[in-house]
């Protein structure tokens, strides 16, 4: 029988990923739940110009407005969470009761930070839960319109860890189904070790750069207190990543980092948080800082600056709220 | 011979003061170096609405573009300069060389931060030079129209504290015409004291609520982090007023200072560097933060928070240059 699809947060990551799985699936069998983008998306489809993929690429998915309304196309063999991280009421979790209807529905988070796929483990403790890093540098230049440029990797791996064996086997599957339409995915026995090792830069340069009104090469050339600033972040989340237990995420990681970005030309490049501030949009507060202020404090690691961090971003975040009322 | 004074930046300080000067030296006597408020200044005079002075009080001075254009009102007794303490070429100390023509002139700075008086005593080593602390909560709520609430406090003393006899009497001189104009005056053996204290708030809370787009009891509302980040930030400064000799400013006053932030009701207080962010307007960045970070250098104090609000409020500031060219 044909695969079916959930697309659930038709930004940037899920579209390009929809698109990718289109190579393989046939449209029709994906379902794009869209927001902000949805008359644009349902109208016109959704158009990619990728320097990977390919220049003027179109997608006419299924497109549709809520998860309730993508039920009638189910059931699903996969329903991809490429939302934002944020909490919202009803949370995401439980709106995918509608869509998560057979045991074999895998759930596949691209989602940024860490400790978000607790609330669907234990809601759906039997089907096969991918967690995943993403880095896939793409911008929605208009509604339903992306550009998409040099990297697309997709780090996978099941949740927890231990996973049952139909679970490995269901990221394995995943896996080349990605691959089978173009893209790069890579299976890990943990994925978590990947996932730290985004949040080294994710963390840091998110909230950073949202206070500052600065892309990375911007800031770090703002000021001669900027380098060390940057440096002493990445060293509070890497002594916390040390004592969670992932040893390769050092302060020696987080100074290559820098020193790729400084090779970079000006004016660099545009975190996702960065884009949301600009637009005034809510932040992914909790799954990049208070989740790893929570595992510094489960470990005893002092991190002074991530707590300031923390609180400038929660007040900004909370700001944005103030003059948006309840938009997500 | 009736008095002359000048005042260098009309916006809600410099306006407010040459309003209580008004009352004693003649209007025609005042003349107000205005920017963004020139046409409305020199149409209609300035209007404020103050909680202590009164409602609807107007005041017309001789109201210039310039500073060369003022020489000709000259020769002047008082300069006042209540422009924002920010890096301009050419500086504004070298932009008084035009009115600052007789030794008897006596500048006043009436501005924010630490360590901002020296370009001027070094240009002008024989002039009596006023250094302040002031606290007046006024709002420019349109061109040449303030509004001005509760408190008119100005702390004044003479840079260096050990001036000669003649700048300490120009000292209490100034004091008592502010005095007579009705304001509150308070001279000081060593001003410094009161700058620094000052500081402990103005340093903390400037920066934070800029970053952060919220005002000082939002801030402190957003998280759980919040008050301990205003407070360690507040420590900093102590610590370095401290070993700057200046020892009543100390983590108790920092206290003291958060719980009365605490006991007001939302929203709270706009720091000036607030105002300035949401309408993208240049900041006190080196006044404020970046003089205080070359005296912890000096005198050997830690200040990682410090240094971290510092990076990131100079690439905002940064970032209000960008888009705004050069504007001041």
């Amino acid at each position: 029988m044909a695969l079916k699809i959930l697309v659930f947060g038709s930004g940037s990551i899920g579209t390009v990923y929809a698109y990718i799985l289109s190579r393989v699936v046939s449209p029709e069998n994906i379902v794009c739940v869209c927001r902000s983008n949805y008359q644009a998306g349902r109208k016109n489809g959704f158009r990619i110009d990728s320097s990977i993929f390919g220049r003027g690429l179109t997608l006419k998915p299924q497109v549709v407005e809520t998860v309730e309304q993508s039920a009638a196309f189910g059931p699903y063999d996969y329903v991809l969470v490429s939302t934002k991280a944020i909490s919202t009421s009803p949370s995401y979790p439980s709106l995918l009761r509608a869509v998560v209807t057979q045991p074999t529905t895998t759930i596949v988070l691209l989602q940024n930070g860490i400790d978000t796929e607790s609330e669907y483990a234990s809601m759906y403790p039997n089907n096969p839960l991918l967690s995943c890093a993403v880095y896939l540098p793409v911008t929605q230049v208009s509604p339903a319109v992306f550009v998409h440029q040099d990297l697309e990797k997709l780090h996978v791996g099941t949740y927890p860890a231990n996973a049952p064996q139909e679970h490995k086997e269901a990221a394995g599957e995943f896996v080349r189904l990605i691959a089978k339409g173009g893209g790069s995915a890579v299976l890990h026995d943990d994925i978590q070790l990947e996932r730290w090792t985004k949040l080294l830069g994710n963390a840091t340069w998110n909230p950073v750069c949202a206070l500052t009104r600065s892309r990375d090469v911007q800031f770090l050339r703002s000021s001669g207190h900027a380098r060390e600033y940057v440096r002493s972040v990445m060293y509070e989340i890497s002594s916390v990543a040390q004592a969670a237990g992932y040893k390769t995420v050092s302060q020696q990681m987080g100074d290559m980092h820098i020193r790729n970005i400084e090779a970079k030309d000006l004016p660099g490049n545009e975190p996702s948080m960065l884009a949301d501030a600009l637009s005034g949009r809510r932040m992914e507060v909790d799954a990049l800082l208070g989740n790893l202020l929570a595992r510094a404090d489960r470990h005893g690691v002092q991190t002074p600056l991530l707590r300031g961090l923390y609180a400038q971003i929660a007040a900004l975040d909370e700001s944005f709220g103030r003059r948006s009322g309840s938009k997500i």
